[in-house]
């Protein structure tokens, strides 16, 4: 039977299991990608499991998120980052030098290659032929220190393009359409694969622009077959070398199939607050705009921002609409800047920032009380930008700029025929992709040999194993489709304490409610109740590691996100599915016991326990869980498993026991 | 007898008063300068006089110091500013379009002209012979409404130049030496004018080096000639027009003189923590540097950065050393990056930041702890870089630039030796400033005609008259030197909230006893104590506002700084002046009751108060004001006084009485 291009790469890579959709696999990783807001805990975690050095091919620790550096917290992340790639052997971008995913592009990525990578956009180079997934953190400490790293093989989606785009359609508008039809929950469980004659029509990096935000799908990763757009692209950034081509079989069997004509796509926008809710940019025409910002991991590259530079030259943006520019990677910056580019968008009055992935997750530039943002990035869930009720809506940058030229939301088309001498820019790569690497520090010329670590910089803390008996209160009640960035939010006076999980607990899930911190520390055990889609968003562990240190034992939901998930078994919380009348019966308060011994049910294969309220009536939760993650959650989280794996292995004594 | 530059203009403008140091004047005030962080303030002071236009014949409102609008308060308050200045009659500057003194400099400074500015650094065009002075932003309102402006006629002293800068010398290097042998209390009372064979050597941008760091001396302004260097810098910013020369008389009568010989100057910097610890820079090299800024009011123009930009062009700064450039204005930004010198600049791996003031105030890119910060700004005093305990330098574009290079702080001089092919860049001005004014919005091209305010902008405080009895509990006993950066730190955790004076009380003296706020509103009423210099630093009126929400009714002191006593008398607190051997024996605790009758003596003019310390022993405390002075704290302060007035003269009823 014919391979997919998906089936191809894991087969390359396996290490355990079998490639049936549902079933665990345990894959080799060949590179590993982290960045500053998850990285500090990666290389916590990578110390507390004493493992020398980094086994993986590559490993590139990127500072993009807190590049402002608001708080010496920020700053002394970054120096312990830079000592802990130095220490261990891993690549160092520093702060400025662009966002993980566009700099890895330019500089790593390589079809057929396996990338493991702490950031919900990993997938971007998918774009390349790599296969490419986001995890939590621990699951990056573990494949930095040569361990396979587990999943559910996920169905196999053929997404197959036809035609080609049209003037004013973008990648971005192929990403909304998938989006619109299959919606934030379509991908979940799935890789999606980009095939048939319309793939040829696009470049690789509109490509990684399509992968990128097939996360926002809910997907475990999308990827595009390895043909001549990839050489060509690879080549541009001087990496011809590491070219390899790489197509499905004929006969490759692909679970679904979704079929988009290219040439069919028109401007679309993704409306507030949900990138799923999709709708053509003709049908919110004239909705007045304050702010516009054009970057991101998903339009961020010197090809993105250049259709925007095209657009304002020679014009001014609307007096009462702020342009912000923030490139992707210093590359892409030093690019536009030399073609003049630059010069050109600041005297147009745009505001040309660092590359940074700042206001993307609410830092820097939050938009005005009751205004509207558009936005070229990936993700426009309420209150991301840094306020709540935001308006913020996503697009591609040739209708963000045409927004910041009318001051309102506007269909580029129309408001070309409007002023009679807009052109549509159209896809331009360069040449050469020939920006400096001056802030990319090789292994070889690291400039730590041990870890740094400021005054915030903390310990990782540790579960002890899973007891028998499990109660307490139901101490929240959620809504369906709650965010990573609900239970741990980004903004930069909470993201500094990345690294101090104790002062970080004190801000969990306070955006649904701001008691339930003190409540839950107080209550010592507990239990979360939500609906739909329970941490989608961000891969950040903190979501599930804050949540844990408070004392949360389990979290009923009726359905999880990935990677989401697989953050709570490695932090040992029990995630147990129920349905919808069961979720409607519960209510916040509710006494909470689990009948059945967990313990021993999760050590040995139980997938029903049953549950009992106020004393008062039962219901069954489902705990859908592998071998392995059984084992994880009984240890009482994957850093006790695997140190306890690595200690019994080493016959050493622990470190600090 | 003949008159010195600055008596020439105040002649001009005088309204009130004689021109005798130590006497109070009134003058009319051309022009004003209100930035983000003390204009919001200044307009809601505008709009509670209830005055429908500006007076002045120009007024200029900036956003400048949270452009990285971390906060939607932020963002809130710029567009309230945008529609302040759009109702009253402003011109406004948006965000990201550069530092007040920079745009203002470029676009409005005039020789001859007055300015009055809610910032501390307004002396700025001093360089191009304007006679520009800081102040609280209630006197910025007043003067905006049509209002003189009234000042204790300071000393004039002559600041003799000599000479010519050699090789590596700079105009920073001219001010570093004033602080090196006047300190920071050397120019309290006083304004420097610039003169001799020395000044024609210096180009005007070099001069408005030099006038903007006269603030640090404590000096009221610094002003240079206005002559051919002048011309041909308005020439080049294409406003050949508003020229007028301007010299002292041949017998202008000075208080003081002082002889500085531009040839012998060396390249100098401001070691931790005051702007006046200044020594050669070799006598600090070696130092390990991990951060280096260029930019800010004093060195952020065009002509600043380029010598930056020529010594990193074509070499890459130390690994371990992070350099930001952030140009004071978009103008340089444009223009640097159409010559080529910000791809230049990125190429060596500088991190290339919108225009702003940014980590100057603390916001953003704040030093790692325990780390080495080399900065070309004006100030470092302890902990505004947004960290305690902080080892920030002052330095010139050229020093910051070596120490990039070097990764320590080095005498270019040296590192030219040692490197061989380095050479002093000397400074070269551009044929013409040739930037986009896209971001400067005329008042005839106005967005908006009504103020918007965002949930975040409250209304102002207002004080009732002085009682006859003041007593309470000395709350916080402080040392000299106490800057506003101690009173209202500015930091973005606290910036965000100068447009909500209850919540921004809360953070008052927090940096010296953050048990303060809590104390202060619990005593209901109380004094503060402190040493020499008591509110050297930032203008901000907040300052003296905070402490008044609180209750706090005087403030006993060996001395005040200018601006900040004038707050004082603003917002109705009583500056009273102590003698060392008081100061040392009041302590924190003490309760305190002034035995005469306060509103009484303020009124009619005592000099001296008697003051019962724990009904024990006595003291006597001075008051210096001016009968104006006096009338506006036995009123309450001023805005009280200034609407009383209004009231009666209008007969119109108090709009919220």
């Amino acid at each position: 039977m014919g391979q997919t291009i998906t089936e191809k790469i894991l087969s390359d890579h396996l290490i355990e299991g079998e490639l049936t959709p549902g079933e665990e696999i345990g894959i080799e990783i060949d590179q590993t990608l982290t960045q500053d807001t998850t990285g500090t805990l990666v290389w916590l975690q990578f110390e507390a499991l004493e493992l020398d050095e980094v086994q993986t091919e590559l490993a590139a620790q990127y500072c993009d998120h807190q590049t402002y550096q608001f708080d010496f917290k920020n700053t002394d992340d970054h120096r312990f980052l830079r000592s802990a790639a130095g220490t261990y052997g891993a690549h160092f971008s520093r702060p400025g030098n662009g966002i993980c995913h566009n700099v890895h592009r330019e500089n790593f990525a390589a079809p057929g290659k396996t990338l493991l990578g702490s950031d919900s956009h990993t997938p971007t180079p998918g774009g390349l032929g790599q296969l490419a997934i986001g995890a939590g953190g621990l699951d990056i400490s573990v494949a930095m220190g040569g361990g396979p790293y587990y999943v559910e093989m996920p169905e196999v989606v053929n997404v197959r393009l036809e035609g080609e785009l049209e003037a004013w359609a973008t990648a971005k508008d192929v990403i909304l359409e998938m989006l619109r039809r299959l919606s934030v929950k379509g991908g979940v469980g799935k890789i999606f694969e980009y095939t048939g004659p319309g793939v040829e029509t696009l470049t690789a990096p509109e490509r990684m622009t399509i992968t990128n935000m097939g996360t926002e799908l809910g997907a475990t990763s999308s990827i595009f077959p390895s043909d001549e757009q990839t050489r060509d692209y690879l080549e541009r950034v001087g990496r011809e070398d590491v070219y390899v081509p790489l197509q499905p079989d004929d006969d490759a069997e692909y679970a679904d199939e979704i079929v988009i004509d290219l040439s069919e796509l028109e401007p679309l926008i993704a409306c507030p607050s949900m990138p799923d809710k999709v709708v053509p940019v003709s049908e919110v025409a004239g909705e007045r705009v304050e702010q516009v910002i054009v970057g991101s991991c998903t339009n961020g590259a010197y090809e993105d921002v250049l259709p925007a530079a095209k657009l304002v030259e020679g014009r001014e943006i609307a007096k009462h609409t702020e342009m912000i520019v923030a490139p992707g990677s210093k590359q892409a910056s030093e690019m536009l800047a030399r073609q003049g580019w630059v010069a050109e968008m600041m005297a147009a009055g745009v505001n040309f920032s660092e590359a940074t992935c700042g206001a993307c997750i609410g830092i820097g530039h939050v938009p005005a009380s009751d205004s509207v943002s558009v936005r070229t990035f990936n993700r426009n869930f309420e209150g991301r930008s840094g306020i709540e009720d935001d308006n913020v809506y996503l697009s591609s940058p040739e209708v963000a700029a045409a927004a910041a030229l009318a001051g309102e939301i506007v269909d580029p088309r129309d408001l070309a025929e409007e002023l009679g001498d807009l052109e549509a820019p159209g896809l331009e790569l360069p040449e050469k992709y020939d920006g400096s690497k001056a802030d990319l520090i090789t292994p070889e010329n690291a400039i730590d040999d041990e870890l740094i670590k400021g005054p915030n910089i903390g310990d990782v803390p540790l579960k002890d194993e899973l007891e028998s008996d499990l109660g307490g209160e139901a101490l929240l009640k959620m809504d369906d489709n709650i965010t990573t960035d609900h239970i741990i939010p980004a903004t930069a006076d909470i993201l500094k304490f990345r690294s101090n999980i104790e002062k970080l607990s004190e801000f969990t899930l306070s955006r649904v409610d701001d008691t339930f911190a003190d409540r839950a520390k107080a209550a010592d055990g507990g239990f979360l109740v939500a609906g739909e889609n329970y941490g989608q968003g961000s891969s950040r562990e903190h979501a599930a590691l804050c949540p844990m240190y408070l004392g949360i034992e389990g979290v009923f939901a009726q359905s999880f996100a990935r990677i989401h998930k697989a953050n709570l078994f490695n932090f040992g919380l029990v995630p147990l599915t129920i349905d919808e009348e069961t979720y409607d019966q519960i209510d916040q308060g509710d006494e909470i016991e689990i009948l059945d011994d967990v313990g021993e049910g999760v050590r040995n294969g139980a997938e029903e326990f049953t549950v009992r309220v106020n004393d008062d009536w039962e219901f069954t939760a489902r705990l859908d869980a592998s071998d392995r993650e059984r084992d994880i959650l009984a240890a009482g989280g994957k850093l006790s498993w695997t140190k306890a794996q690595y200690d019994s292995s080493s016959g050493a004594a622990p470190a600090d026991d």
